[in-house]
């Protein structure tokens, strides 16, 4: 940057060395603070001229001119300037070239510490509502895919293999549960979002009888930094939106997996939206699962960004440190990816086909019905322990003989127990098993229902 | 393990191999479960009483025999079977080998996943009051140090530059702030930890009349999980509880890279307490700031531990995978190291002994005192950019000079601005310009001191 | 620790806090490097006597009473005291005992930083010695199955989706690839490894007359440190042995990935041998892949251990700071974890039963062969565009007739281009399909039979 | 994208969805391999000219085109379409659309799968020879800046804490060793970067008579992959690259460490170049180390990216997986930092001017020559242990006295061991100390300036 442009430059006697120049600018991510620096230096410039640090007129002056600065920023029209280092140079310079010495007023008792720290506040403010919607427009999908699918029973899995009976509906229910904690954790995050920093000035606070009360009032913050160190030093609120973000995620690339395994020949449970797939360049015949792969890989970056962050900021002392500038691009890549993917996973769930036909004939093997054999033996009385082995044995003397449960003779079974009478066949249906198993929580249509019921009104 | 003592032999003709058995083994270290796993066996067995699944008289002994069981833990003399793969399998084996038959009806209605998650849960719950605990602790020890040093005048840094006046106090009550968040942190996790898993079964609840309500109350549970699949699966309140700990590390890790470096020679502000000080085995001069080194090194090891989960999770289909099991070390490390370094930099804060006069010797340059002068050329109606630029000329002449700000004459002051005169001296205090400093959150003694006096307050 | 027993005691006058004491020891996880420790030792003495630097007779003493400590401690009866805070000050202490005052001189003109680093380098070079034999186990392993399973076709998937007919032995023998690479990735970490830091002293070399080539040589390695700064700071050794693990390991957990879906009733291309799997204790007919869940899950905590190192090295200075004491966990976790997941994996495949039926049931659609019909149209002249974009439209006719490609007239073929002739039958067979793709790392049985030869004769 | 111009539409009857194609678009980021995929073209359409699979008078066409294409690329006149998704598919369509038909057979014999590994492939080999330049550059400065200052001895840290005498010289050459170390590891990688992985189709070769040997031959690689589900599937080596990309960063970072705080007043050893240093918008006086911090902060997303590609790959099977295409932002950006923070560090060494009294001013506390009297001791023939003791106890006295070692009375030095005799002053002598520590990798100035002249020579 040429001498004359640094905003610091009076003690310095050589030109920033262009290098450094492309090294530390931050105009080319930064820019994205553009209105929530507009936003801030409003509400600073109505703070300075109550409090009468700077003339009124000099206020309505600078205000006029930052909201014209805004509708540059909208319509495209901000003739940003890379020579300068920031997006809040940018801004001020631009400011000081519309209204003249005004202008070079705004700034007093403010540093770009607790500028760019107010910023990023209101930015990760607003982004983290934007998210919570699209967590919940996900959600919305879930919970009407569910109730389309509430008597599709499909084979529940441990470990991947088939466990027992369960619903589609309370599987895609499951990942709800998910998303209403990543929205409950977003909400908590907003708490030590929403604190505002401006008055700290680079570290110290200031001489000047500034109001930082009124500047979070008018821009709508819960509280004000109770120390001016911890107030430009502290990037706990990015750290924390970026974990938030990448528990998400982590949410994502599991429903994703399912969607890869259920949308493959071997499950064929669903069909992916066509317009969610593509195919391959070679390989006439492919349809792939594209979206949920991206979605499933995409969880890697998130984390990274996480793990960057955590490193940027171990051991790191009081107060600012330039390494902080790594924040933002942690914090935007986080924020854009999750955002996408919660927008392109709501229209692949929205757009899934349920193949009824795969999904009984997963259930055809009744093995994984042998559990409701031990709770039979259970309630008249066998215990658990003991149940369960005979069960086991039975298992086992099936699949030697290559043959369902239910094709056991009763005697069969009275020679492992007693216990067991005729009733024992009423269990190999599936879909009385689901609904027996009405625990809270548990897959029975009607508990799933309820649970839908729930979650629609919430929703609203 | 033998085939006689698996849980799940019944199907199974091979014993598992001994390598198997070493690899897949968690007792080793779940046995830090084991009272969880105790109380939460005897709330089961309450349940399965009142709801009439098992006799009154087996609950009896059943309660009777955890009981018991509980004192062999405390007391150490617990007969842990290594054969036996895992800390819950020791329980039950060794409650029938106390009441026989009637231990066998435990397990009913419950698998492993839903009981280990409850343990988890339990475990969880009980180290974060824990650890909430601990953080206050070392939140007061600041604070008392705050409050001995109030007056004592350090120069705060940005950029590892000095840069402005600050106080000790101010400085270290910057670190309570952090750990403030840090508690609320873990506070809001405990809402998506005290959920009550049992009743979830393996994944698929039970065909069983359970009343998981009823285990929740006596558990003291805030709720209790509304669909089974997710209540076997959900690792988030492992994750979320990492990523706690290991944001609360990184804030250890500052505090320690300041100690390290404020007990070293060339800034000499404080002297560690000798008892948490090593020597060398060659150099015998050296006092070595080990205590703050391995907090600030640990660091590694949490948020290791926080990536760890995140991989483990990252693309799991529902519901149970083996690969959870892989949780507990990862949480109980990151529990363990958050924990002892609590408790040594409490220790270590209060045995500090603070050198007033390097303090003094490092606020003799005056330099960091240029802002005060800009700011008194605002009040003066200097526009804030116009005054910067002034003063940091004058900042250059001084340095040319290899002067202090104060040994300028005031026409030198003059020269470069026609509002100085000579009340410009009286900034050249920083006991003044600390105290002048009285914005919320600034350092002025008289805010930082009703901080003090508020988180006294708050902490009782 | 008491005030004697400190081998730095001397300018202290408080005896370690116990909290202290347990924070800083290192003893419970570095005794492994006990055995290195001897050796090292052993090597500088002979080269303390040979340099005249202390009397022979004094050598000898030493030397004998290390041989006696190494013998107590191969069987178990080194007297351990935790008092001491590490290894080496264990065996310092225990000679001192054995040979009194000629013990004292042991240490002369060395440090525990480049004592430290020694022991860690000898353990480390031992160790990739040990794993790399494991790995050139499990290649072997996967070599002997892909040899009997050469004719065994299966679909080989992209994205998860069947794409290609390939066979089970080449599918096996791409993990044979990734393990050599494994493989020669620790050979070249060797180079960085086996370098001799000792006589850096503490950081800045001696004024003794050390030679520490000949301590080098003594011990087998390769070189020198050039820089006694570098030499007590440098960790990158254990770093690269840790990346090294992690990549080899995350190796692991896509093979275990295979398994598991392999495993399941859907694909049921294996079946995993019953002594690695366990049962449920709920589910009596469930058999688990639990030995490769494990082996995927812990990737999550190598991959931690790396992330746990960077963050420890990141930012610190020169030379040795107490954080690196935390480098040591981390990496025998990495290195005991890698260890066992492939000696199980190395179990696992040689037990593995191949399912026939199952991958032929899988074989049965055709259209994974319409590349096969794409390249028969490039030999008649049809450029591979056109070709690609004719085959996708007959896939396209025969999904919607619900048929295999086989069963498409010749009239429907050349409908679409005239260059289908009847010989287009002939391609819709597996066996032929993969053989006439014998391009250099094809899947064509000779092809992969050459590189199975090959990696026979090359792991003799 | 429009049906028409995906290379896979045929089987496809929707069009992608608008969300979808900017979801999966590469084109923004991989638009940097263009010259690597017309370098990779050319040498595939060239062998599937001498394989006769297509006529010679198609090939000339298309490598005509191809060059034509390259010019384009170099003069920024490539008609970049963002409705293709990537850069291959741009490439190729702006191909046919200059050369007509003949286009349309480049692709033949070939899958994106196998494409892509080659661009990225080619990509790797040259950014290595680009960093590995770059490292030798800085590690060059350092070396110059070593030379220069053979003869600066300053304190030689352990712990953070002053230790012994060594030369700035040392403390630099030690960074040198780290940059070998890394060069060397990019190195290493190079093996398994330049392999040729074009022949394996989508996963499973080709039924054309590819030549894959002579494609390596014309594009200079050293071997082709032996199994082409694992050519596919290999992402080893952009992890890889990307490991050690992050390790020689984490050097920089330790040296950053160094610059921030040398630079600081309270070190003060160096004076950073203005032109690699920025000022404070609100503190005139302030300069600071910013090069320095961002190259430290940097850190951290070098390392994310890192854990970003394991996060990718963890448990991933066989062969291309969509997720894949994460990988090349992470390995963009880890190359992109390294580079400029190369270049940046390299500035900032060479522009570095060392402040001589402050490092003399650092040395003039004693204490740190305690190690010279130990061994001092033990020349005389006390047992090291006894010797350190007893100048530990000498340092107390010396400490309570607050006098430096060389004020303490002869009669003094008696009173704790009688070896001490009037030659014990002699040792009070910085520039002796350094210059008798002529261990191999010592800090004399003859062993350093030989390790200087090694690497000059080295270097050429």
């Amino acid at each position: 940057m040429s001498k004359e442009k640094r905003p610091w430059g009076g003690r310095f006697r050589k030109a920033t060395h262009p290098l450094m120049v492309k090294f530390s600018e931050s105009l080319s991510f930064d820019r994205r603070l553009a209105q929530a620096d507009v936003r801030g230096s409003i509400a600073h410039a109505h703070m300075l001229g109550r409090q009468k640090i700077i003339p009124n007129a000099d206020v309505n002056k600078i205000v006029r001119g930052l909201r014209e600065i805004a509708k540059e920023l909208d319509s495209g029209k901000f003739p940003f300037q890379e020579a300068l280092e920031d997006i809040h140079m940018n801004i001020e310079a631009r400011l000081i070239e519309k209204i003249g010495a005004a202008g070079q007023k705004l700034h007093t008792g403010r540093s770009r510490n607790d500028q760019v720290a107010l910023d990023l506040r209101l930015w990760v403010r607003d982004e983290i509502d934007s998210i919570r919607s699209l967590i919940r427009q996900l959600a919305g999908a879930l919970v009407g895919q569910a109730e389309k699918n509430l008597s599709l029973i499909i084979p529940g899995y441990t470990h991947m293999q088939r466990a027992q009976p369960v619903s589609m509906a309370q599987h895609l229910m499951a990942y709800v549960e998910m998303l209403d904690r990543d929205n409950a954790r977003f909400f908590d995050a907003l708490k030590r979002v929403n604190v505002m920093p401006l008055g700290a000035g680079a570290l110290a606070g200031s001489t000047l009888p500034l109001d930082p009360e009124a500047v979070a009032r008018e821009l709508g913050f819960d509280a004000v930094s109770r120390n001016s160190m911890d107030a430009v030093s502290d990037r706990d609120f990015v750290i924390e939106s970026i974990f938030d973000a990448a528990l998400c995620q982590t949410h994502l690339s599991r429903l994703a997996e399912e969607l890869v395994l259920w949308s493959g020949d071997e499950f064929g449970y669903v069909e992916l939206p066509e317009d969610f797939s593509t195919g391959s360049s070679l390989m006439p015949q492919k349809k792939n699962p594209d979206a949920a792969e991206l979605t499933r890989g995409k969880t890697g970056r998130v984390i990274g960004d996480l793990m960057a962050m955590f490193t940027v900021m171990k051991g790191l002392p009081l107060t600012y440190n330039r390494d902080m500038q790594e924040d933002k691009e942690a914090l935007f890549d986080a924020a854009d990816t999750l955002r996408i993917c919660l927008e392109v996973m709501t229209q692949v769930i929205c757009g899934l086909k349920f193949n009824a036909g795969a999904c009984e004939r997963a259930m055809e093997s009744d093995y994984l019905l042998a559990t409701d054999v031990a709770e039979y033996l259970v309630m008249k009385g066998v215990p658990f322990r003991a149940a369960h082995e005979i069960v086991g044995r039975i298992v086992r003397l099936a699949m030697g003989r290559r043959k369902p449960l239910r094709e056991l003779s009763i005697g069969d079974y009275r020679g492992f127990s007693g216990q067991f009478s005729d009733d024992v066949y009423k269990l190999f249906d599936p879909v009385r098993s689901v609904s027996a198993r009405s625990t809270p929580g548990g897959p029975s249509p009607k508990r799933v229902g309820a649970e839908i019921r729930r979650w629609k009104q919430k929703n609203l």
